[in-house]
Parts: structure tokens; C-alpha cells; sequence
């Protein structure tokens, strides 16, 4: 293409200038970089200056340091416990006293059900501590996760009013409300901080860690949210005792994701503990009930969260796009929509349980796992009651979500792929069609039997 | 307050372990900071963690860095011009060729009267380049600021569809409309490219340079929003050719602004200038038309801008609240929302100069201005057309508007002040209250026959 007079607002070659920001008394001065002499606060923030015929641009690269705390905790709502009100914040003074002049104000809303099972101990806590509160219980269902209950939410915060820095919303459930929740707050004034307390597995494991909140919109799972994390996140695993036992396998399912990807020990603990834990409800085990050792659940809660707090942390924004976590995640945001048109629906974690059962396959075929490392794999998804196979994940939906991958990937695959037992790596290049053919030939014959 | 067992999730003088992360093959890791002999990427994102009796609790401090441009440049819908199609990618090969597989979309929200004065232009510039785009014609006014406007850019987006990646949604208009597409935007997907084109001096100088996006909620001025910048700023002054004189004035008051905060060489041009910049809209001058020499409105609006990325650059996401950038913007929010019930309504920058006068006053009367400065800043609002006093500008209205500064600035008052011509200071104690009343008294003696 010819290059005419207005053709670039940058011209090649320019003279490109870099400045610092530094702050003395309060006001901010460039500096170009290359002066060392400088006085004040520097900043980590960069200005770039190009000047041309056209005039001048700038390109600002300007980092936001974002901080939250992921704070494991028992008895979370009894009220000699602090954590629910001040474990926020890592301040001593705030989280000592009491005898500020301004009553303490919380904003909780709670997930419907929860609020049924554990609404009354909630105002029991706040009553105890003398705080100023209001309580939402809100439908948060997959089927309501959308801007109105977002704006209901936004109202009666404006209305209760509370302090933009010092009183967090707080979201009390399961994945649901805490994303609903997490965009109300990331909106009202720009930010407000809000707490995380999950009270399911898989919100404990996932949408607790992270920074992202949202809604569905236009057909779509999760297409508005954002990007803000919690202040804080409070992991209490007590509240799994109420939880239905399908639920506890959906959450299952995330943890053995990051086992497959990362953490050799921690699929071993899932094989042969899985079932049991399951069972149990991720409750600590009695034998080792009044020993300081940490037993089998506790052990693979933290490592679940140690190692997803590893690929979560240097990638908040996802700006990288590279990532483990998406494992489970190729094909289960189809046949999740799919089969919610087809009841039973698929839970979030039994979909990605029915993904990563045929990725297991596939890295079979490309000869990254043994033929016994794949049978362990699928032996431990059953012994947590996963499913494996389904027959809504049909050949023609898994390559319509590689070719969707494809598309949203910046022109490259980016297939997390187990190459081992807790090992895994990033596959670039499209995977050849007979091999996916292949796969799901066998994993449908193998497998069919277990739906 | 006693602290019992159960009170502190973290015991004092725990072992807290600071971890760096390293990613290596794909697979982030976590190294304990002090031993230093990791290979692999290293993350500027650090975790910390917490043992205590409770469980195990992580610090995540994660930097995100953003980076925008913003561009002056002439010509913006010439379509020899590439900048309005590809000035927001640095990549000179996404830049050159037009011949990838796809065809290139645009999605385009513009202000209703931006439409009707350059709707036809900025056709055919997307017929001329080849592109697939729709135009969203808008009502972008300040009562129709809300998220039903959000909403409505969020559906018609969806339904065009875009690339989330590599199609920026293109704002065209007023601060109101860059404030609305900015919000959807920044939610679509979590965030969506989008770029900036202000036609309005107001947006030009202000909303264009920086992150914000908002909307009105509540009856509050941009109760919600977020900061997410936009991948670029186009600025092409032609724009103001078509605006009202009392627009260019508004505009005007956010530019002297930032001269009487930190740039004297700007106020002395606005100063000499101000009155004949206002009338030419600050157009080319003729005198000067043909040579290469950067006449005093290039220059102003120059300055203005680069003295706006000075302050916003280093302070994205507003976590400092010593801000320069909130000079004039004290009582003005409350001032625009009194006069929005009595007619004619202030323009926000109208707002902006009573405010900045009156804190000329403040300052004077602290000893902070001599009587000379204090008369030339006002001289220099007057030639601008600016009003420098307001009926609706009480002594009540300014003590709540203290007041309610105070109560959101975490306990100080953070109250910037000009210390000079182009100098200014932040001021963190409370003023006297003799000193805000003799400033009132001699304000309004001195001023009110302007009004
Ligand atoms: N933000 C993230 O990073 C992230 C990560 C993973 C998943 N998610 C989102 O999370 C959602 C799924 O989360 P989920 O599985 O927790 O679903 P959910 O919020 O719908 O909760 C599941 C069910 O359990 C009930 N429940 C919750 N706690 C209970 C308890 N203690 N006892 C008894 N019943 C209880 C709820 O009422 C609900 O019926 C999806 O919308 C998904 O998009 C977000
Ligand atoms: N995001 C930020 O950092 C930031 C900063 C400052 C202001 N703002 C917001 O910007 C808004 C004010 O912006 P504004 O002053 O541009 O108001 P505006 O968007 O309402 O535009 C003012 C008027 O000018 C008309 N107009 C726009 N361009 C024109 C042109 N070229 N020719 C003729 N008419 C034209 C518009 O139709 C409108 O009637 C406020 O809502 C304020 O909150 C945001
Ligand atoms: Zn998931
Ligand atoms: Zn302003």
C-alpha cells in the first residue's frame, strides 16, 4: 500500500522521547528518561512522546498495582471470630478498635438458599458486633446472573448507603452471587471494595481467587463483567456441609483440573481420597479431627488454591492468553449451553469434567500420556462421581469449539494438554483433524458405557 | 478490645513467606523471594503467605499495566487518512495491509448532533477504506447519561458483532458519549477495545485523556463507571468549528485549569490570547496558517494535555486522592446539581470557573496569591467568557461542599490551591472558617456584579 502525506500519524523514524513521572509537593513533572537527576516520588508510570507533522502523540504505559487477600478461616461467622468484619484489612488500628466516632455499616447480600440455611446466624454476627446492616437475599441463580439484579443490588446499596473505602459489600454464596455481586461493586463509584465468601466448592476453589465478576447477556455466559478483585476473599469450607453431593463433585471437577495441570501430589490425594472426601463433604476427617495435622480435604484445598493463585496472580487482567486454567474450558462452554436446552442440565464443573475426559484423550493420541496415565485420570474422575461422557458431545460440537478457540486466540490455539501427570503444556498449532477423530472414536467407545 | 483465640486470622508475628512467580513452559511458578536462582519469565505480580492456626492466608499484589495513546492529528476523517481505522495499533504490518482474509469492522456510537453535522463525512471515510461498519447514531445528553443508554450500545454491539480483540468500538462525540461507550466498552467481554474521538474542547482536554467512563445513577453524577482507557484518543480540533462560543468557553475553564495548577507559560497564553482563542475556536491562526510554527491554540491545547497525562498518568485508577486534577471541582459538583433545578443550567465547566474563583479567593485570603494574581486569574476567566461568580454559589453550599470533601478524602481534606501563578499546593488541614467566610465577603462584593 502507498504511503501518501497522511497516511501515518507516527512517522517512521521519529524522534520518540521517554519520560518519567515524578512527584515533588504534590504536582507531577516528566522528566526524560535519560536525566538521572531527579528529585521526589518516581513513578512506575511511563510517558512516551512521538512528534510529527501531524502533531504530537503520546503512549502512557501505566501500571495499577491491585492488592486482595485469600484468608482460610474457621468459624467465620461466629461472633468472637473478626474476620468477617475486619479481616479485610491488614490495618491493626482499624481492625482493633471500635471506638470510631461513625457506626461500622455493612452491605451483605446473600444468596437465597444460603440465606434459608445460615441467614440467621448472619444477623446473629452483626447484631453481636454492634454494626449498622442490611442484609439483600437475592434469587442468584445461573438464570437471573444478569444486569438487573446487578442494578436491583446497585439501588439498594445507593439507598443503605455506605463508605466507599472503609465498608466493603459483602457476597455471601456460591459463584453466582459472588460474580453478581463483584460487578455491582466494581461499578458503584467506579469501585467499591466487596468481600468474597464462597459457600460452595466450586466458588471456593475458582470464582473466589480471582478478579473476575460478571453476568450473562444476549445468550451469552458471562459476556459483561470485569476485572476488579475482591478486597478480600474469606474460604470457610464449613459451609459445604449443606451442599447437595452433586455440588461437591462440580467443585471436584476445577480441583482436579488444576491437579491434571500442575500438581502431581495433589491428583494423587484426589485418587485416592476422592471418593471419600467427596463423601464427606470436604469436612476434616475425624481420625485426624483434633491433631494439628492437616488431613486430606484441608491439604487439597490449599494446594487447589495455592496453585491457582499461582497461574491467577501475574495474569489478572488475562491479558496473557496462555493459560492452564482454560483447560476444561475448550469445549464445556458449548455443551454447558447445549445441554441447558436438553434437561438434565450439565452443571459449570460436570461439563468441564466431560472436557477434560476428552482432552485426556486427545493427549493420549498425540502420545503425551500413557495409556495408564489416562486410565488413572478417568478412574478418579469416576471415583468422584464426574461424568466422563456425554452424548451431547458429539464430533461435530467438539470441532466447532476448537474452531471457536481458534478464533478468540489471537490466531493460534493455545490448547492446555496434560503431558503427564501433573504436567502440562501449551499446544499452538491446530490439532491435526484425525487425531481429534481419533480420540473420539475411542473415548466414545470406552467411555459411552459410563453416561 | 480483648482479643480471644479466634480473633486474628493473622497471629502477629507470623511467618509470612513473600513469593515470586516464574513461568516456565507455559506453567507459572511460585520461588520464595530470597533464593534467586530461577529461570524462566519473571512476573512483576508477588504473593504472600500467612501461616496461622486458622489456615494459611495469601497477600496477592498484582501489577496490570495499561497502555493507551493519544494522537493529535489533522484531517481525521480525510479518508487518505488511516489514523481513524488503524491509529490505535503500533503494529506497522496490522497498519499496512488491508489484505487479510476477513474484512475489517467498525462499530461507531456518535453524539446525535455529531451525526448530523459529520455523519455523512465519517460514511463515506468507512466506504472509502472498504470497511464493514455500523453507525449508532445517539442521544448522548446529560439527563440521558444512564446505564439504558449502555445498554442499548451493549445490544447493538452484540448483535453487529466484533472482534474482541482487534475491532476497537469507535466513540464519537462529547464527553457524554466517549463517558457511555467508555462503560459498555469496558464491560463487553470483560473489556473491549474502544477509542476516543472528542469533539467537544471539553472532552478534547479532559475526558479523552484519561480512564474514567461513567454514568449518572441515583440522582448522583457518575455514581457508576469504571477506569478502563481506551486504546486510543484521536484529537483534530476541526471539530470545534461547528461548536456554540459558549462550549469553547467551557472548554476553556478545564485548560485554565491546569495553568493556574502547574503551568505559568500557559496561563500567560491564555492570558493574552484567551478572548481571540475563544472567538477563532481555536482554529489555525491565519498569520500562521501556512508556515510550520505551532500557533498559541496548537500550543495551548499541547500544554494542556500534557500537563493533563502528567497528573493522570501516574494515578490511573484515582488510588491517590492528592490530585491536582480536582481543583475547581470542590463545589462545582454540588453547584451543577443546584442549578440544574433553576434554569439556565451551568455547563460543567461553568461550573468548574466559580468554583476556581472563588478558591483564587480562598488562596488569596490564606496569603497564598498576591492581589495582582488573584485579579489576573479573574481577568483572565472574564476574557474568556467564563462566569467567575454565581447567585447559587452560597456560603452554605460552600461549607457543604467542604464538608463533604472531608468526609470522602479518608480523614484530610486534600484541598489543591495555587500557590502562585501556574504553582500550586495540596492543602491536607481543614480551612479556617474565618478565612472561607472573609474570602466569601469579598468574592461576592468584589464579583457579584458580573453574574
Ligand atoms: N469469577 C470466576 O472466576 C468464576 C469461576 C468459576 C465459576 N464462576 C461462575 O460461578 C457460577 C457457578 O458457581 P456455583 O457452582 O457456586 O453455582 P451457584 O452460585 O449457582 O450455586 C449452586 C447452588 O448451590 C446453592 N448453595 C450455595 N451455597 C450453598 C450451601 N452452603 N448449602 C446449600 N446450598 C448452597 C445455591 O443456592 C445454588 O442453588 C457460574 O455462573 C460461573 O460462571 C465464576
Ligand atoms: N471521563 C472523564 O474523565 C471526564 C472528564 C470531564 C468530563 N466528563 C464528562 O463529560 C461530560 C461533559 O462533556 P461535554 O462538555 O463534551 O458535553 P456533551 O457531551 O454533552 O456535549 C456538549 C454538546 O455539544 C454537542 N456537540 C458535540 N460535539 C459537537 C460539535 N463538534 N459541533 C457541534 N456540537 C457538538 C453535543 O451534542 C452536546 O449537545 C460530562 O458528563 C462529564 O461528566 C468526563
Ligand atoms: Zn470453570
Ligand atoms: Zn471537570
Amino acid at each position: 500500500n502507498d504511503s501518501g502525506d497522511m497516511n501515518s500519524s507516527n512517522t517512521k523514524c521519529s524522534d520518540r522521547t521517554e519520560f518519567n513521572l515524578v512527584q515533588v509537593n504534590g504536582t507531577w513533572t516528566r522528566h526524560a528518561a535519560q536525566c538521572q537527576d531527579k528529585e521526589g516520588k518516581l513513578s512506575d508510570a511511563k510517558i512516551y512522546e512521538n512528534k510529527s507533522d501531524q502533531g504530537v502523540s503520546w503512549t502512557v504505559v501505566s501500571p495499577v498495582v491491585f492488592t486482595y487477600r485469600v484468608i482460610q478461616c474457621k468459624d467465620l461467622l461466629d461472633p468472637r471470630n473478626d474476620t468477617l468484619l475486619r479481616g479485610h484489612t491488614e490495618d491493626q488500628e482499624l481492625k482493633g478498635t471500635t471506638s470510631n466516632s461513625e457506626p461500622v455499616k455493612r452491605f451483605v447480600v446473600i444468596d437465597k438458599t444460603v440465606h434459608e440455611l445460615y441467614g440467621s446466624k448472619v444477623s446473629q454476627y452483626f447484631d453481636a458486633k454492634g454494626v449498622i446492616y442490611k442484609i439483600l437475599p437475592l434469587p442468584t441463580t445461573e438464570e437471573n446472573k444478569n444486569m438487573e439484579l446487578v442494578t436491583k443490588i446497585l439501588e439498594e446499596v445507593h439507598h443503605f448507603g455506605i463508605d466507599r473505602r472503609s465498608e466493603p459489600i459483602i457476597a455471601l454464596g456460591g459463584g453466582v452471587c459472588l460474580d453478581v455481586v463483584g460487578l455491582a461493586a466494581s461499578l458503584y463509584r467506579r469501585r467499591t471494595p466487596y468481600v468474597r465468601v464462597p459457600t460452595t466448592l466450586l466458588s471456593y476453589i475458582d470464582a473466589s481467587v480471582g478478579a473476575k465478576t460478571g453476568v450473562n447477556f444476549g445468550g451469552g455466559k458471562n459476556k459483561l463483567g470485569s476485572y476488579v478483585p475482591p478486597v478480600a476473599t474469606f474460604l470457610d469450607s464449613s459451609f459445604f456441609q449443606t451442599l447437595p453431593l452433586r455440588q461437591i463433585s462440580n467443585g471436584l471437577a476445577e480441583m482436579l483440573k488444576m491437579a491434571l495441570m500442575k500438581h502431581r501430589g495433589l491428583f494423587e490425594l484426589l485418587e485416592v481420597n476422592g471418593r471419600k472426601m467427596l463423601h464427606a463433604k470436604l469436612q476434616p476427617s475425624e481420625t485426624c479431627g483434633g491433631s494439628a495435622q492437616e488431613d486430606v480435604a484441608a491439604a487439597s484445598m490449599r494446594i487447589a488454591t495455592e496453585t491457582m493463585l499461582e497461574e491467577l496472580a501475574p495474569n489478572l487482567w488475562e491479558d496473557d492468553l496462555d493459560r492452564l486454567v482454560d483447560f476444561g474450558h475448550i469445549i464445556s462452554p458449548e455443551l454447558e449451553m447445549t445441554t441447558q436446552r436438553v434437561l438434565p442440565a450439565l452443571l459449570h464443573g460436570e461439563a468441564v469434567s466431560i472436557d477434560m475426559s476428552f482432552m485426556v484423550y486427545v493427549a493420549h493420541e498425540k502420545g503425551l500420556l500413557t495409556t495408564q496415565e489416562k486410565s488413572r485420570i478417568i478412574q478418579c474422575m469416576l471415583g468422584m462421581e464426574l461424568p466422563v461422557w456425554h452424548q451431547e458431545c458429539s464430533l461435530v460440537l467438539v470441532q466447532k469449539s476448537f474452531r471457536e478457540r481458534l478464533r478468540h486466540s489471537a490466531g493460534s490455539l493455545r490448547m492446555p494438554l496434560p503431558t503427564g501427570l501433573g504436567r502440562a503444556e501449551i499446544f499452538h498449532d491446530m490439532i491435526e483433524d484425525d487425531v481429534i477423530y481419533q480420540a473420539f472414536q475411542k473415548w466414545t467407545e470406552e467411555l459411552s458405557t459410563f453416561a
